[in-house]
């Protein structure tokens, strides 16, 4: 049996950068020789991406918080499943474009008062945190130009608008403070490269 | 405000004649004046009837027990929150060809042994039971002929085959013994008028 993988989380808001940063760190770790599988969510394994379309297509108001919950948590069981877990017991590691953490931000501090409900049913169905959690910190303002710059049709959470991403950064801001045993707070306000150094100097002193 | 409606559920496997029940007893309160609303699950909702296409669609094993377990909820209660519970406050009777019983039976009690979770999950999530439930009793090799003879397109779980039927018939009848204050235990091996008499008298002697 390898020695299992470690799972990475990269969270923030949209238009932090750390889609980038996520793939930044997938090809550092190849030029060294590792084979790590570079995931995101909501999505990652082919079940996971169908229920991906229905959260992040139409309306604001489609799912009420409670249901949006329910579908991230499937789509997130799948994904770990199918994905993650065969990875992590093969010894490869896994890089994830967010994790359960975006759950608690998005769903748990700023749509009604459900953090309790979130952690719950994480608790029941899910189970498992990442080893490294890295927060890609930037300006709400900032980050938001970038999300909606994109024209993905994928903006159901940008049209939430400012106030939202506000509380949205501050609520990965509170979670790296709550949890600083596993993460990680990068600014991602500079270039690139320089947030990348910050990203690999965080995965090199993470424990084995 | 006007007195809330009841929520009768209709149960049983594939091919049991439940959905035909289901109409025939709206068809009833409607001659009568009534103005039930006939809804079923997966679905019932906008919401929930997508869901349940990726619920009923594909292949057997294309979703863990437990993938599975969080998507139905996520669609009752999508379908709880957007049709049966304004239905009921607005007074309105409501008829459901299925309800959170399926989930106890197909997920917990045939698919690993996940009841427990099941139940959790529902305690967190749903949180509420039919005022009435009529389970329509089948023969499973005579239900599973006449399910499979639809060639509906929507038989991932006929595709289990006939033992898993007989376990979901055992399931039910265990069900109906286990809840007596809301289960009713009706013959579907009759004349579906027939089965109709049995069903309205289990309606008129709920509690109002």
């Amino acid at each position: 049996m390898p020695t299992p993988g470690r799972l990475i989380s990269f969270e923030g808001i949209d238009g932090s950068g750390k889609s980038t940063q996520a793939r930044l760190l997938a090809e550092h770790l190849r030029a060294q020789g590792g084979d790590p599988v570079l995931t995101r969510e909501p999505g990652g394994s082919a079940g996971a991406e169908e229920i991906r379309r229905l959260l992040v297509e139409g309306d604001p108001d489609r799912w009420s918080p409670e249901t949006e919950l329910l579908l991230f948590t499937a789509a997130r069981r799948d994904h770990l499943e199918r994905t993650i877990a065969p990875a992590l017991a093969a010894g490869r590691d896994v890089i994830t474009d967010r994790f359960a953490d975006s759950t608690r931000i998005y769903q748990g501090a700023t749509r009604g008062d459900l953090r309790g409900l979130v952690d719950e049913l994480h608790s029941l169905m899910i189970g498992r945190e990442p080893d490294l959690t890295v927060i890609i910190d930037m300006p709400p303002e900032l980050a938001l130009r970038r999300g909606l710059a994109r024209q993905s049709g994928e903006d159901r959470f940008e049209e939430f608008g400012l106030p939202f991403q506000t509380a949205l950064h501050a609520g990965f801001r509170a979670l790296a403070e709550a949890a600083p045993e596993r993460c990680v707070l990068v600014d991602g306000n500079r270039a690139p490269e320089a947030v990348a150094r910050d990203v690999r100097a965080a995965w090199e002193g993470m424990p084995v």
